[in-house]
């Protein structure tokens, strides 16, 4: 069996996260094996490279299927996006000798976090940014972003529903950069609990707002109770954004 | 009555166009009357700028209406996108003193059209950009839209279904940008044909193709004969984008 890699990009609105769920949920996942499935001629798994929920995006997003199909990795690309809707696409393919799995093998991630920060709601952004109207410290937010980085136990900026050994995590680097009305956080780390860029941005959004101050977080973080932190912001603004993987995936990705 | 007019900015691809049709038929006319009908406390009939049709979107348009109410010019925005979906805003609006109508006074109107040229389509420019993978001579495509610039008989790049006296229109601006993979076309004009600018963009994409010359372009005019011209478009690519008008509203569009 060929063991492939795709590098896929995808607007998450209409979709129920990446997860195949049961029948009649619309999913990435789901709606990538189908496709692959159809091209290749015999059923297809899909491995993504993390759990994307409900509406959420992904600019850059790595899957991992086996197959006997004789397409030649340069073709496929094109072939798979043939069989699949306007709001998922190949960018590029790879074929991995190793035992490549696109969550083991997986090194790094990042998401990425739009909020439009605007009096009246930019109909071009919906469901692609969160909209906030409120008064934002733009300074205050980048302090706040730097207390994530370095590892911690990030159990308060997570919600619960999902089973982990641990809640330690390392992220690499944390920041916000500001162009026009549209914030943009960058968050990478080794690993990412349930919903945690979406708790990181929201207690961000908590600093920017003057609710609480940077210099609280590492005692919030300390605490580790979810109460303490902001709020979990809604999905259309996060976007998985770049992954690193060793071999031939991780130059894919470079 | 006060005579309002209304800076709006739609994403069109969820109605069939600005026109009020027929009940069951989403419009963005019929989902503005009733956002402004239930604020205002009484029916509301609004005028659109123009007739987009389904799919097309508005960066910047212009609605009038009157209204008994008496919420304050400058309230209006906030208080009409609190009973509008987030794919519909007003931007802005101004109170007229003379005889305003949308789409009587205005003076001229610019429209966008943007195409995505690249070999994998890109999910997030879905229903937002034409998305064409095939080779494009951009100098091609910049002489064909120098060729429309001028008073002249449009018959050919328009589409029939609409009853007009004259098919004569002056267009005082047609040029095309390029940025990365989008081609981005604005045409200035003081009034459009059905189709106008979607026969435009698909006559000015047959030059970048290959299939006919810039210099055709005078002669085809000429002939006025539809199936002479580029193909019409798809709507998404498709945005009003600027308006003109003497007064208020002519200072609220600056």
């Amino acid at each position: 069996m060929r063991n492939i890699a795709l590098k896929l990009r995808y607007d998450g609105t209409a979709y129920h996260g990446w997860q195949v769920q049961r029948p009649g949920v619309p999913t990435v996942g789901a709606t990538l094996e189908a496709a692959l499935s159809r091209v290749c001629g015999h059923e297809v798994k899909a491995t993504g490279c993390g759990r994307t929920d409900a509406g959420v995006h992904a600019l850059s997003y790595c899957a991992g299927f086996k197959t006997d199909c004789t397409i030649p990795v340069p073709r496929m690309p094109l072939a798979f996006n043939t069989a699949l809707p306007d709001d998922i696409s190949v960018l590029d393919a790879c074929e991995e000798l190793g035992d490549f799995n696109a969550i083991l093998s997986c090194e790094k991630k990042e998401y990425i976090y739009k909020l439009s920060n605007t009096r009246i709601r930019d109909p071009f952004l919906q469901n692609r940014a969160c909209f906030y109207p409120g008064a934002l410290d733009y300074k205050r937010m980048s302090a706040a972003c730097e207390k994530f980085v370095g590892t911690h136990d990030f159990a308060a900026v997570r919600s619960v529903g999902s089973e982990t050994k641990s809640t330690v995590r390392t992220v690499f680097w944390c920041n916000i950069e500001r162009a026009g009305d549209v914030y943009t956080m960058s968050v990478c780390a080794d690993g990412f609990l349930y919903n945690m860029v979406r708790a990181i941005m929201g207690t961000v959004v908590w600093c920017g707002a003057g609710k609480i101050k940077p210099d609280d977080i590492p005692a919030l973080l300390e605490r580790g109770e979810r109460r303490l932190a902001g709020p979990t912001m809604p999905p259309g603004g996060l976007y998985m954004s770049r992954v690193w993987y060793p071999g031939a995936a991780g130059l894919m990705f470079k």
